[in-house]
């Protein structure tokens, strides 16, 4: 089939022409080279490699005794394998320092994030514990952090509150949320075992940037309830309803808890400002959560007979994680949603790990396997809702700080792990009298560093549609809700890559005088159009989706192309070349233009064909690549065309065709 | 900015470079061409209109009189002012003729396939009178046959039919019916008024051809009820619950009917062959329907003494389409089904529509305004929902037999209304003996040509892919339901496009000795590597989809040049060369391949060099586009690169390098 075609492709090789009177350069004919023959299965099996496999993780294994295979499996599965046996003293050092440090960030964190899903603020600590645990096992990155993070407890909080209230049925709740996270988890090992792990790759830079602010605006509203001390708080997010809500329970507002809101949030932003200002100081910030609840929880004991206004924590139980997977929910009416929140907060949480583990590897030059990081925070989430644990994932904050202590593997984690365990055993009593409105401050803190409005700024700079994307998903998520939100950012990206494909640029070529260049003529000045020929190249792959747009625009090329010889009084138009492809032998490069086509594609230029025939115009195409080329044989769309109509090279169509139509150039 | 971008590229043009040494030819170097300096307002407007006027549809106003601009829009708006007037007697014979050939044709299909849609047969009468009238006055196709449709009638059925049953509450049922006729109308109206018309170029061929044969298997099945006389139906679609059904009722069977069914079928299958192989016997085939009809009501009439067991029509009411705007439903619990009913038929009816009428514009060489033609066919549906119509559109067996049967203009439409008329004042006592089991026989017959196998071997033979978009539509329909089928169809359609975006190729290049020429080494066999030089050209937008990717790949191409280097034992890789578009200007073509790049991507060029930096690795681009090279100015990209990061070729990138890095080539 192949070798039918590049016969036909090769009839104009016995004439060696000259073109474009003022050249004198003869132009040399090559044979175009079609791709090395394929089966459909080689090409199969090429296609899908390609698109699961681009890292091409088994390399390491190519060539290798069975026993090697074998350790270097365990270790793909275990990365503990790979640096535990390099494990000395003094990274266990820095590992006890940097663990040490994200424990302090991690307790109060991991009370409030609970607080944020609506959940008991013991689950938080709990999932402190278990899931590092299972991340210094199996998880590739050296410096994550692990644990509950902002925005898949603002979303899981938000999603299940719909349906069921967290004050009305406590134990209802508390089973949804372990059942989304073990949906979480299956969501997550799935997409990493089945190699899709690129899907996280569809929340863009400006989706997430405008997700995230707009998700930090609506959780420091939610803390107006802890930091102005209101008992009857609105159920909903969007920002109407928790303005109007604020405003109508101004009778409930505590002027104790006001104020000692106010006080500990300025002191919690002043550290972050100097931690970012000077970032070797990164531990003012990183201790100074854990400062403000001992502060705030002495202050509220000291003076406990004048501040009953202010709320505490109260009573925690002492011990460790108690099983959970008999809470597990896998039948019954909110099944549905539990699965919904599992997959959207399994995604966010993904996005966040994933991405977080780059960044860090990448400043220390080692890599992540996106699709393996994803088993492994998959697994560690399945385990967690089997132990009381919510979704977690690698968080960015903890991270940051685990990074900035010093951490050098993941040991770090385990003596956080360690830390949060002993809290968990014997501190909780000490929490009796730790405020609510502390807990609001640090997550007030925590998101506010999430709102990156210098990134937007630079969207606007460089492109106008990732500015547009990011606003979309910033205003969904404030007046529509968090998953709306997300959704249509999302689909706002995915539109944009559709327009692309369907409205794919065509462009006018003309000859660059005394040469065999032929360029846009919108584009360079010198390029004139050759009389009697109208040279249009395409400049993406022909599909169903741009193939009537293409028709019709081809169709206008033409129509205005006759328009300007009339009004110029030129030569009339003959012959329509249309360029498929760059594929030129003269020339420096081998770059496709036209690099694929489908059976509606094969279709358009079969209509474009005859609707130039109708106008007695004559159709030439030039060069369509390999896989091009097989399909317009296979299709027989050559055949139909008749064998002076394609032609390796512009200036190879134009000179033959003069000669046969005599025309004169 | 982009003169300051331009002055960046020039830093290699004051040297005249020599590379390959194999070579005498002296490097011409030229300055690139930026694209003219746009407004973000005038590139905003240019997008905008590329977008949504690629047709150009105002361009014959320009430079008209008020007068006759206004005269060219009633044209443009009502088609019959522009055919109008140039009409004569020749032609009107000609309408005549074809009108009452589609008139024969129209009234057995009227009744039909309103059963079809679970109305009552009036309805689909009534459906063949007021929308081909107006589509007389405001369609620009001159040989669309309007009418009810086999496929928009089968999913209004089964999509309303789920929710209310045609039997229990048929007043409900209507009510629906029309409702989503009139939302039908409103959506296509909005499409072609907003020029969205390229919506429908999603439903791809492969889809359509699928879909279609699914629904036409579905569609026979149903009338399996009919042909074997039974009376207890199942209400479901799917293949399963009917085959079932259709055994379990076999005490139902009712001989008579299957004889005469069985007949009337082998007579219409028979002249549909007779048609096919002789295409000027055409009206055999146009002529049978009315024909079966007149028959089998006589043979009905005639034995009714003993034909009991065969089920007919029965009484219709005599008299012109009554109002129905009182019978549309804009509240209630079921307004969402109706919604969706009219946007799914909605779509699917413009999609028939829009193609019959390109198809019969191209065999006469006109053209057909897609975005118009939507206006057209919504406005119909709109005033017939008003006028006890259901969604009609542009049939393709009516249209067919209308251009056979040598239609000229829409007057053809305008006579067969009336023969239409005519029937329902007066001749509607005629059908009341006319056999139920005649419809299903003709609904079979007008299906089954529906089903295009031979499209489907072709999509094997072309296109794995779209034969497979195909399957999937086609089970789709048969297992799950028909909009289900549609929805995935569609969906795996547009997969395929964002996977050809999530995995754009990279290719390694390498120059052909003797000449300046890069070319693909996996394809050109005697491409060859330059020492100390590794060159990636990469063939795709770079954006959120692909960012990751495209770091991963590029890492694991220089890990694989790595050990190849190591295993041959080759000069070591110093440079990296990213070939960014197929720019060249000692060459012939323009074409880019990375035609755009967001913001996401250019940050994985950076990461990129990032990352290939603490490999001792330099990176080097050559040549982005003017927009690309925009955003790479904007974002300071290129700061970040420094000066000597970035040539215009290839050729020239080497060159510079080398002897910067005092390499010998």
């Amino acid at each position: 089939m192949v070798g039918g075609s590049s016969n036909k492709v090769d009839t104009v090789h016995e004439t060696s022409i000259r073109v474009n009177t003022g050249s004198s350069s003869t132009m040399e004919i090559h044979k175009v080279c079609l791709p090395p023959n394929k089966t459909t299965f080689q090409s199969i099996k090429h296609n899908f490699s390609e698109i699961f496999f681009p890292d091409d993780p088994l390399h390491k294994f190519k060539n290798q005794k069975p026993f090697t295979k074998f350790l270097l499996g365990l270790q793909y599965f275990f990365p503990i394998f790979q640096w535990g046996s390099d494990y000395n003293l003094k990274l266990l050092k820095s590992d006890v320092i940097s663990g040490l440090t994200i424990a302090s960030l991690a307790i109060p964190q991991g009370i409030s994030y609970a607080k944020l899903a609506n959940l008991p603020p013991i689950i938080g600590l709990y999932s402190s514990f278990v899931p590092p645990l299972l991340y210094a096992i199996l998880g590739s990155s050296r410096h994550l952090g692990v644990g509950p993070v902002s925005i898949a407890s603002l979303v899981m909080g938000s999603m299940l509150r719909e349906v069921v209230s967290p004050t009305a049925e406590p134990i209802l709740y508390l089973k949804l949320a372990f059942t989304a996270t073990f949906f979480a988890g299956v969501f997550q090992t799935s997409l990493g075992l089945l190699r899709l792990g690129f899907i996280i790759d569809f929340l863009s830079k400006p989706t997430l940037i405008g997700f995230t602010a707009g998700a930090a605006v609506i959780v420091s509203l939610q803390q107006l309830k802890g930091m102005l001390g209101i008992v009857h708080f609105t159920p909903k997010m969007q920002i109407v309803n928790v303005l109007s809500s604020v405003i109508s329970t101004e009778k409930e507002w505590s002027w104790q808890t006001v104020v000692m809101g106010m006080s500990f949030l300025i002191f919690l932003l002043a550290t972050r400002h100097i931690s970012i200002k000077k970032p070797k100081l990164f531990w003012i910030s990183a201790a100074a959560p854990l400062t403000s609840v001992i502060l705030s929880t002495i202050l509220v004991y000291v003076f406990r007979a004048h501040t009953s206004a202010i709320s505490t924590i109260g009573h925690l139980p002492k011990g460790l994680n108690p099983p959970s997977a008999n809470m597990l929910y896998f039948s019954g009416t909110h099944l549905a949603i539990a699965i919904k929140t599992g997959i959207v907060t399994g995604i966010l949480a993904l996005t966040e790990g994933v991405a977080v583990g780059r960044t860090f590897a990448s400043l220390r030059n080692y890599q992540i396997d996106g699709n393996k990081e994803m088993i492994a925070i998959g697994v560690m989430n399945m385990a967690g809702s089997c132990t009381s644990c919510y979704v977690t994932t690698g968080s960015f904050s903890r991270s940051a700080v685990n990074f900035n202590a010093g951490a050098q593997t993941a040991v770090s984690n385990i003596v956080m792990a360690a830390t949060v365990l002993i809290t968990l055993l014997f501190l909780m009593p000490l929490f009796y009298y730790t405020p609510n409105v502390i807990l609001a401050a640090i997550i007030i803190t925590a998101v506010i560093g999430l709102i990156n409005y210098q990134e937007a700024i630079k969207f606007w700079k460089v492109d106008k549609y990732d500015f547009m994307t990011c606003l979309v998903a910033f205003f969904g998520v404030l007046f529509l809700s968090v998953q709306m939100g997300l959704a249509i950012a999302v689909g706002v990206s995915v539109l944009k890559i559709l327009m692309n494909v369907t409205r794919p640029t065509t462009v006018v070529l003309g000859n660059i005088p005394g040469t065999q260049i032929f360029q846009n003529v919108g584009r360079y000045g010198d390029a004139a159009r050759v009389p009697s020929f109208f040279i249009l190249a395409i400049e993406s792959p022909i599909c169903f989706a741009n193939s009537t747009y293409l028709q019709e625009r081809i169709l206008r090329w033409v129509r205005e192309e006759e328009e300007r010889i009339v009004a110029n009084k030129e030569q009339d138009m003959k012959t329509i070349i249309l360029d498929l492809t760059a594929i030129d032998l003269d020339v420096s490069y081998n770059f496709a233009a036209v690099t694929a086509i489908d059976t509606n594609g094969l279709e358009a230029i079969v209509e474009i064909r005859k609707m130039l025939d109708k106008r007695s115009y004559k159709l030439v195409l030039v060069n369509p690549v390999g896989q091009v080329m097989e399909k317009l044989e296979s299709s027989r769309t050559l055949e139909l065309f008749g064998e002076k109509s394609l032609y390796l090279t512009v200036g190879e169509a134009i000179a033959d065709m003069s000669k046969r139509l005599k025309i004169e150039i």
